[in-house]
């Protein structure tokens, strides 16, 4: 059983979903968990820009975007001097305790929540129990909200256990949704003296009381933002004149999709966010799409990425447009060690409530927990993804996406219950 | 010349363009600048709803549009209990001048800004001269301001003169970028006992001193909203899970364009306004289109709208979508009546600085003016529409657009001149 | 009445339509025809490589088409020796009537079939009747069967005419659907002396009975094929090996007919014939595209030339294939001269069988026709583009095209009486 | 080394390449090396229908189409005695040895050309040493060529070998490229005693001295074929009249690539062969899509196939068009036994000239032996798929693709000493 207040404090964050570098509430509200919750425990506990190599953040939204969910977080009563480290969007924390000689643990849980709308059914869990996202066009729809209370979780057990000889890190990551905050924690230095490293996920489409003990097939990815620019004209009276920026996107939409699948393994592309023109009586003079590529390898990623500029350039001359395209965040692939998939394997079997444990199983998604994950391995230690099943009605990133609260105990139990056995193992 | 004044409060309008129903400071210091002109005669002054059919109003935007641009007009000190009775979208005004005997001439002047960004190039005269439009993405960039100034500047002249004898009618109407508020004053009373109408329109091409004494050749026009819906999925990780809104908006764009063109004459279509989709991470389940189809008769506007309701409803199949099209505002055809371009023609060789007339031209355009013209002509009434030359740099709708402000003193010479002739001849 | 042997002629043209240049069996026995019917009262008759000037054809099909069409007239039996004088493609002829003083009088009629399969539905007049084309994949859908016997009709009539002095000159022109016959003709001697020349065709959705004197609104046309060269790829194996011309030819066509409608007048693009790929299982290496532009003038026309040529490369380099892109035949536009529009009004009074003449019609499609008439008054002459009514079921270049051959004698009254008229004016 | 009369065969093979069901002098060929080479040492000799279920045939092309490559046959000396038996399409054949007791062993080779031009590069093997093909438009692409070579040499090896006791019957299989064939012998009573069943493909990107013992990762195939009908209409005058079935198809063509990746594994479409239309001043009636869906499963290949028939439908609505879907030949999925897996790379080991055996490989292509392979083992027997690997300068289906005649050696000796092999294991 998850304690109660762990659920209150998922259902807290639940109602204040904030997209990736606005996790301003979500972090203070952290932050002041773990101080009551910790104590004296908490040998550290970075925020925000002391969390990050504050030059490596990517994706990061415009200032207008950080000033209004920093506003909103201001009326929230939570703690004003943490805000004020937060602010321009440096938002995260790492958290450390010490205890005695023994290895460096790190774990890595993100916090971020996504910008779509979440239901308003009643039979909707959050919407019938009264915690449905109050942030419009905001909603935790991947379960981070649950990643970050078994962050906390993990703090609290870790903190009051016997078993435990060493020292752990947890990062409380943001932006992962736009794979733009791993880097910055990844490059900081808070990374560098971690030996083995856990990444976790809730849900994938694994049931409550399914435990995936490595999960591998992280696709690389690379986000993609296209601008087209052509030229307005009265669409009664010159439609010659005009240069008409919307054809040229709904030209490119069109054929990325028809991109060639590539016989190398799994491909992805996606143009998730399209916009353009401004009247229904001007030719619209500029259009934009914000879209991703993936692929199973890096190499099928790049292959992507170069099928997607061609596309995007031909579209854009097709109707005599520009275009200018930025590519942004990406992150690369990883695996999980052995050596951790065994280890974690192992614990579940004493896990109460976990009926089933896989040994591996892929992501079929991509994460930017890789750059984490191969910081931890390149300076030679191991790097592990476990998967937290939980009966999920809705799909990842869809409306109706919500966790079963009972793996957040399962998560907190398998974690420390893996921390512990690192800690032993490697002493 | 343009008197300084009216140089002084076309600026001010300039300053501050707000779109289809929005018109709230503007209707305000319409009614302020009138007042203070021609105080005493000044008959009779309806404002807002009183100038209208209220539940004839057609592209009414939504609430928040409202409120923002009503909050906006509230922070400049015009007088808030003109505000008030425009609130809710309710904009416009009708203002009338009874001196004795005579016939009723009705003129119709249209205030509304369109949606769009103003250009910040140095060059552009309103950036250098310091009235560049203070409302982001919003610009009069179709000469409205200086329509609502010619109508005060008739008003004002009219007022001042000793030859005419009759009742005038101005016409300050909301909204016809979105051909949306003619109808609504062609369905009051206030139409009801006109006999003779004019409309007048700014540029259209023709230079500082030409006159356009009849213009036609309106394209009919209707408006097209679609909004499709998919199912949203994980991009990355069930691609397949997903129903494409984005995909099918983009296929309905491409082939709305191609639509076969007509042997009947000039057909158009345009797709002004796309957006979808939320995160590039998320297969789009949503979509819109905003557009527009015309015709150079209503039978071929209606040509484009079958096919292109063919066209929506196929693309969202194709992607299995739904997709939902509302048809929004439209506009007839019309025509300016012989005896009245006769008429207008006549009276501008008496205009200084006008250097050519011409008596008829096409506008090449939509315009909801027809829907008066018609209402004054099914009344047994005539109606024309005047073309006032002025040099414009940018091309109407687009950023550079503007007027040369002599045109504005020739605007009020040529009408004035007309509606005295009028209520001469007919009386 | 149109005599009965001229109906027989007519139907055995019908027959064996012979598409562009291909027209062996049709010259031969129009050249037959004339020699039998006129003998001594022909006074020249130039066939075929003397009819032309040869180096100006255009669109001239494969050497394995016109060879197949030669075999083909070989087998029915038509003078072996005028065949010879047309092979390899020299179609056509020119048959001249010099009688006494007076001046020179160009009559031109051309004989060319289209490649399109007739209608063989037993309600289809030919079909019913016994003639429906006997040559796969090729109709006579335009009524050039019926024109050219109006020419043979009009030689006839005037050989056996009391009321006519000077020359008469028929070119019986090939090559018209392709536009790639007139300019040979129009560059040829021939012309050179002709003072006045008369052009016609039949139907264009003018009932029987019907006579336009002067038909306008040519549209400048010109052909253009583009050839699209990508890579093959085992389809199931290797798809991202693959270069995929079928996909760059498809994104071709989408947008080729969403290029913009032009303001100034008709515009007209058409992919007529596609085909690209060689089986199921292989990635498409080719792709052909076979079409035109128009415009009501040559302006409108270069405009959809030029952005046809921007869609096509663009489409070619949005799948990383290249294109060839070749311009074929094009016509002018052209005017007829209002002297002979009034002599053609005029004498259509007289002719029996005619209930109504207009003066004036736009064509709304293209002609090349347009050569010679441009030739013509070049040269200080003058022209004009008779429409004879015909009630046909289907319309132009339709399965179920077909001619009310009662118009067939209705084109020979008005065209031989406009010959004499104006031999008789002019003299 | 390859016997020069086997490279012989091969080449005169290669000059006459025969697609689906044409393979008349093919088979012939085949029979009349048969009999010369094995004589009495062959039992059974079954010719075209007699090789097959006649009624289970399928993409059998047009009578037409037969007819032609019937007569090309007629004309190269081969025993017409055997021509007249294929008549029709009934190619293909099944040779038998039975030679005492012992297991039936089957060895399946298929013999079809792939209809595309071959390269005439002088570097291009072919070209250079004289074989380069004779049938315009046809091509040896796929190497059945020397598939065909080796059955014949397998055979005679057979027939000559002291080490082996049972029957063995080769499948001469038409039609493999259209997926046609296999049903019809899988379906016949040749296969029904079948204890094991050997299959093999030359090439696939191993090189020569690289054999595979067991392939796996066949595609499940479906061919599809879709026929869209709309309306011709004068491409000047009247191209609203048009319903236009190239744009329908084009519409269709670039959505079909765009169907959504699926996460469960490998996808294909491909639109091989499009063609549409008729002449360029004509809007298009007629369009044809002829293509293919794949998928790594049935279901996979079921979920391209469903979404295909939506997008076609939906092109054809979106154009007013009719689309009529044929469904046609398809082949599911198989997998290699291990059993003759462990055999065959056992038996390589001895295979002068072979240097590398790999024990399994993924074709990620399609094959109808899959049919061959499922009727085996639903029998209960045994069945492998073997590849045979050769240097090829160009892909598969590509026009620069050849095979390294030392690779037909190689294939002998594998088949024929695994032939050996089981009959002796399995005795």
């Amino acid at each position: 059983m998850t304690a109660d207040d762990l659920v209150s404090l998922r259902r807290d964050l639940h109602t204040r979903p904030e997209p990736a570098w606005r996790e301003f509430y979500t972090t203070a509200r952290i932050v002041s968990e773990l101080e009551s919750r910790l104590g004296d425990d908490l040998t550290e506990l970075y925020v925000g820009p002391d969390a990050l190599a504050t030059d490596q953040r990517m994706a990061v939204p415009s200032d207008a975007e950080l000033t209004h969910a920093y506003e909103r977080a201001r009326g929230t009563g939570v703690d004003e001097s943490v805000l004020e480290a937060l602010e321009g969007g440096y938002t995260g924390a790492v958290a450390v305790i010490e205890r005695g000689e023994g290895p460096t643990v790190g774990l890595r849980v993100d916090i971020d929540g996504l910008p779509r709308e979440e239901s308003d059914d009643p039979n909707h869990a959050p919407a019938a129990a009264g915690f449905r996202s109050e942030h419009e066009g905001a909603m935790h729809a991947c379960g981070h909200d649950a990643h970050a209370t078994i962050g906390v979780g993990v703090l609290e057990r870790i903190a009051e256990s016997d078993e435990f000889s060493g020292t752990l890190k947890v990062f409380f990551q943001p932006a992962e949704e736009v794979i733009g905050g791993a880097k910055s924690m990844a490059e900081s230095e808070h990374i560098e003296d971690v030996d083995s490293l856990l990444a976790m996920h809730i849900g994938l489409d694994h049931p409550t009381g399914e435990i995936v003990a490595g999960i591998d097939g992280f696709l690389a990815v690379r986000h993609l933002e296209a601008e087209f620019t052509g030229e307005s004209a009265h669409a009664g009276g010159h439609p010659e004149q005009g240069r008409n920026a919307v054809q040229a996107m709904a030209a490119a939409v069109q054929n990325l999709y028809a991109i060639p699948r590539h016989n190398d393994g799994k491909t992805r592309v996606n143009a998730g966010r399209v916009e353009g023109g401004s009247a229904s009586n001007v030719i619209p003079e500029s259009a934009r799409v914000v879209g991703e590529v993936r692929g199973e390898t890096t190499e099928l990623m790049e292959y992507m990425s170069e099928e997607c500029e061609r596309v995007l350039e031909a579209a854009a001359t097709m109707y005599d447009c520009e275009v200018e395209i930025e590519t942004g965040a990406e992150a690369p692939s990883a695996t999980s060690d052995q050596a951790l998939v065994d280890l974690v394997a192992d614990v579940v079997g004493d896990v109460s409530g976990v009926e089933n444990v896989l040994e591996r199983d892929d992501l079929g998604g991509s994460e930017d927990a890789t750059f984490l994950m191969q910081a931890v391995q390149d300076n030679g230690g191991n790097a592990c993804y476990v998967g937290i099943g939980t009966d999920h009605p809705g799909g990842h990133h869809t409306a109706t996406f919500d966790v079963d609260e009972a793996s957040i105990g399962h998560g907190i139990d398998v974690l420390a219950g893996a921390i512990e056995r690192i800690a032993r193992t490697q002493s």
